[in-house]
């Protein structure tokens, strides 16, 4: 057995079932291994950030350890944006990465790079392979340290020849270690504040699932507690039958007034917050000063346990309370925008959709209308680097065939990824993408007036809007075999979205905003 | 004046007049800057690596500083595959990308990372501006760093506060230093082997351009050595009132059966050859162990000066030896393919033209038959990192207003940065894309015959071939305003080229390999 062979058999003991790859020369006997190995899926992508942010949809998830395979330091570079996002995300994620053979670097050929300090920022773990008998314990480590609570992004440089050479064999598979208890007087001092008064929590990671949400209910029925979740979270259950929580506001200045009055905020499995971006004279921070900040349960420790013994610290009983009914909006008519956009898809989504939600300012309606829709799953930008959804579109429709996957996706943000869409159409995947055409980058233009600029000049305006030429989504789409209809008003909107649902595979909507 | 509209001030007085820009809201400062400072063409691209494969083809043609204006980490991640083809054809780039507020790191917001820990691997310079009142110095001392022979990238991190806040105002502006002159003891050294026979000189960098081309062809008209290029080179001048030169082929077997017989290799503005990727049981070096290796100008050095004083060491006359005539392929007809197509390119390109190269296996017929085709200018893929094709036509066509720019472009590299199409048709750039269609990574299925694989299994079917779906160029094209139109034969191509060759502004023909 060869090195490549050896990671890969490693890595489908260790729970690898898809590799999201994007392969050159120095992958070649990676791919050879993926033919001699049975268990792993291998999808293409045609740009590698495709592949990071499929592996990011497929983690979020799946909770499985998403790997990808990646050409080098170019090639991986371009898939650094949605690792930043899959950091952010705390996604278990592992990255295989070709090089030159060990004896090959010192030439220094082209595609020679410092890969190590590529990787570095986007990743919590990272080593590259020494030599063919070492792959399959490096396999193993990579992928215990991408799974080791909350998660993180793990990166493997495996040097050709040890791809290629001989190879021990496989290791034992990859431990999953159990999130770290929370010890008491962590507990009694949330306990003290939401007894205080003036409290709220703010819940990231498994909070946001059933039983999180289910145990945070618990305490604010027990409490005067707000429950609150980041603006961009990596994955939020939701809909009639959870808790609904309260979402921070974007900007700055909203998020400061809504957390105005608290005495105290208790952090349950994500950090404090903090402005998106730094704008004069408002302050990092968003909770007041004086505001006393607790850390129930820190990303990775086990949060869910956390809450569930606060609450009984707090004699909640054991049932969650009553939950509010289903309710969507009506079925809009009339003219599209974002609020009618908004309203047809809270109106329409099916029971247990995936929503990915790179909308940016097209999407806020959507996410304030659909709180009472059916149960369905959010994910969100969590690091901000745009050209994110279409790719963890990708990612989700493989780790849940049997779940609608809806691509809430702006046209701006899209074009980076577009190449996305191929993948899709080459997997038929269950997706269907509303791409909100607005024909600008829209936040920027926000941006510039909130710079207190009223009329951009000719440069401001050149690098802001996307008109000239106009961006035909449809023809894109086609281009790359995902069928494709195009949206003037609500009620075609309406039509071309239900179609959409109804029928499995791809497709894309542009809706004209 | 706030330290935006210093560094845009101190840029423009350092012979910046364009700006490839994707920016963000940590750039808005700079955006409201180009708006106040004139001199600046801002074009904005809808991915960064559109922006920095098109400072790489500006700079390549016009040899002034080439600016970038890029968001963040992620944004400058992006780009990161262009910028490592920009280190290797040693372009003067000058990146500017805006960080947060200095004081707003420490909160760790989303869009924080290492951006230092990124740019490095592509960077010759790196530095983060400490406070407004340095921006001007440290703009111009970037400048300085990119124009250092023979050029290189740099980059410039600028914190948004760093921009809005006020400045002192602008910096002398930069001053370019003249390559270091070369010793005479290395001409005489280099003269001697040439007089011991059985000698090759390697040509690169400003030594593959017109005045290097003649005094390297003067040097062989005095010796009987062989004039040679690496594979794949920044920029080539070519065709008819230029010496001809052969050409390093790429795969190393060949490459070291063309230098099996040297005793002495002169390398000219270039390194020693290396492999391209290293295969099992191949040297990485490509010139045998026993021939001496010289080097007469290292890049960076006065190369040319170097080659006309060792033509002058020689004895050669002042006059360039005899040239050949012109001569092109005949127009084809019959089958479209890679001989056909190469033939009718070769055939019609005109005089001035600028051939981007990244056509991959599909371009190599092209290469051999234009050699004495009108005289012409060849952008190479200096660092392996696909994807460079299309935007690096961007910043030739804005360099080169007046000539015809054609990419021949391979249809899977092509794919990562296609929104390049896009700034085409808004810039209205005089470029003629020949796509490439053979519908799969060619390259990488020789690789797996070389590997040995004789039969490819489904995994590495599915990896290296691009149908199911097909990719629609002419769909991608007219989806981001550039007409398009395909050609399945030698006829159609050479009647479509011809019609495209003739009209002003952007065109796409999918050459249906």
């Amino acid at each position: 057995m060869n090195g490549a062979e050896a990671l890969i058999r490693s890595a489908v003991a260790s729970g690898v079932d898809v590799c999201f790859a994007n392969p050159g020369t120095t992958e070649m006997p990676l791919v050879a291994a993926l033919d001699r190995v049975r268990g792993v899926r291998p999808v293409l992508a045609l740009f590698e950030g495709v592949c990071t942010g499929a592996a990011d949809g497929y983690a979020r998830l799946s909770d499985r350890p998403a790997m990808t395979l990646l050409h080098l330091g170019p090639g991986f570079a371009n898939g650094i944006a949605n690792l930043h996002n899959a950091r952010r995300a705390r996604s278990p994620l592992l990255n295989v990465i070709g090089d030159h053979a060990s004896w090959h670097l010192a030439a220094d050929a082209p595609l020679t790079s410092d890969i190590v300090s590529l990787a570095n920022p986007v990743s919590g773990w990272v080593r590259s392979v020494r030599c063919a008998e070492n792959i399959a314990a490096d396999t193993v480590a990579a992928i215990e340290a991408a799974l080791a609570p909350p998660g993180q992004v793990a990166t493997l440089i495996v040097p050709a020849d040890c791809q290629w050479n001989e190879a021990g064999g496989v290791a034992a598979s990859a431990r999953r270690m159990a999130p770290a208890a929370v010890a008491s007087d962590r507990i009694e001092r949330a306990a003290r504040a939401l007894r205080d008064g003036d409290a709220a929590l703010l819940l990231g990671g498994v909070a946001l699932r059933g039983a999180g949400l289910r145990a945070a209910a618990r305490v604010r029925a027990a409490s005067s507690a707000r429950l609150l979740h980041d603006v961009f979270v990596a994955r939020l259950e939701r809909g009639a039958d959870l808790p609904a929580i309260e979402r921070l506001p974007y900007f700055p200045e909203q998020a400061i007034a809504s957390l105005g009055n608290l005495r105290s905020l208790i952090l349950a499995g994500t950090r404090e917050p903090v402005s998106f971006f730094g704008y004069p004279n408002v302050p990092s921070r968003l909770a007041p000063e004086a505001c006393e900040r607790i850390e129930l349960a820190a990303p990775g420790e086990d949060v869910v346990g956390a809450l569930d013994a606060l609450a009984d610290a707090l004699g909640a009983p054991r049932d969650v309370p009553a939950l509010p009914r289903v309710e969507r909006p009506r079925v809009p008519s009339g003219a599209l925008d974002v609020a009618t956009l908004g309203q047809a898809v809270a109106a329409l989504q099916p029971e247990g959709a995936i929503i990915v939600d790179e909308a940016a300012t097209s999407g806020a309606v959507w996410f304030a209308l659909a709180g009472s829709a059916p149960r369905h799953t959010v994910l969100g930008l969590t690091g901000g680097a745009i050209g994110q959804g279409l790719p963890t579109a990708v990612g989700a429709a493989i780790a849940c065939p049997q779940r609608k996957v809806i691509a809430l996706q702006a046209d701006g943000s899209g074009m980076y990824t577009a190449q996305a869409l191929w993948t899709m159409a080459r997997e038929s995947l269950d997706v269907v993408v509303v791409l909100c055409a607005n024909r600008a980058y829209r936040i920027l233009q926000l941006e510039v007036a909130r710079a207190g600029i009223a009329e951009p000049g000719p440069a401001a305006r050149a690098l802001t809007e996307l008109s000239n030429p106009t961006l035909d989504w449809c023809a894109l789409a086609r281009g790359m075999g995902v069928p494709a209809v195009r949206a003037i008003d609500a009620g075609s909107f309406v039509k071309e979205f239900s179609r959409a649902l109804a029928d499995p595979g791809p497709a894309l909507i542009e809706a004209w905003l």
